[in-house]
């Protein structure tokens, strides 16, 4: 009889892990109004970023844009990299910098450019030009709303702004979207 | 010689009018980080709205995002109206409702939906639905950011929720495109 308790214990908290990971990467039943935060947010194993998908691809079945809240801990930062996708920030709190490396016919980055992005700033990164944001200021949290075309996104990352472009890594799916791409994967299997 | 100082202060005005129309609506050389305060903000006649492009198609020369920031003064609102693009919104600040009409197949909206809507929550519009955002709290702005996909938004309006889909007027360019389309138009006829 204890044997089957458990049993029964195990199943139950099998089915609510399963029904758990579904409702978070459902492109059916999106709420039309949802507390961003009530949202699932995490680090995605990156120190100082929190990240939370406001209107996703994977997670949401939006097709055209994408929409992430990300907050920058002091002296953290996007690894540098580029994506085919148009890209807007939107920022809302504190202050940092973008690393940009204007998409020239050289065989790597180069130096990169360096913008100040501040509170009520928008600020803007040209189609595959690789690029950087770190905050920069070590009093305060940055926090971004970020927009992209073309969900999910494709990253391409470099370990530095001398690495050739054909070395850089594709980094698919991406961090947040990994557990939704799994999960659609296994659907297609069925 | 007054008269052709007057005729110089006639031209001054003349040029700087025309270069400060060219950099609202140019598509070159838009700066990687722009004051979000410092960007045009207008009501373009519609009462209680205030209106910034934050990235614009035909303001700023993005292709597959467009980014507004809206404030809705206390009853103030959109018009009852449907897009064929994507649309998420993120309250910063305030409450409203969004009146929402399935696309069902019927001729018209019929009653909407309401749902409310709050600081920090994200509401979207599914693609060609039939939709009114209404600052509905007497107390307060609405302030929303807007994200939409395929810009320039081409916008339907209907009068009311009975009107039939096939009778709502295509409003384009919508109110904020229309000085840059005509300018652009006029580029186009050089």
């Amino acid at each position: 009889m204890g044997d089957h308790r458990l049993l029964l214990v195990i199943l139950t908290q099998f089915i609510l892990a399963f029904i758990s990971q579904a409702s978070r990467c459902s492109t059916n039943e999106v709420p039309i109004v949802r507390n961003i935060r009530e949202l699932p947010q995490n680090d995605y194993g990156r120190p100082g970023l929190s990240h939370t998908t406001v209107a996703g691809s994977l997670v949401h079945g939006f097709k055209e844009v994408e929409v992430w809240l990300q907050t920058f801990a002091p002296g953290s930062g996007t690894p540098i990299h580029r994506h085919s996708c148009e890209e807007v920030f939107v920022v809302l709190k504190g202050s940092g910098t973008l690393y940009l490396a204007s998409n020239s016919h050289s065989k790597y980055p180069g130096t990169p450019q360096e913008f100040p992005m501040f509170a009520n700033s928008t600020v803007h990164v040209p189609v595959n030009d690789v690029h950087q944001v770190r905050n920069t200021n070590s009093g305060e949290d940055l926090q971004v709303l970020v927009i992209i075309s073309r969900p999910p996104v494709k990253v391409f990352t470099y370990d530095d702004w001398s690495m050739p472009h054909t070395a850089a890594r594709l980094k698919f799916p991406y961090y947040w979207d990994e557990r939704c791409y799994e999960t659609l994967s296994e659907k297609d299997e069925l």
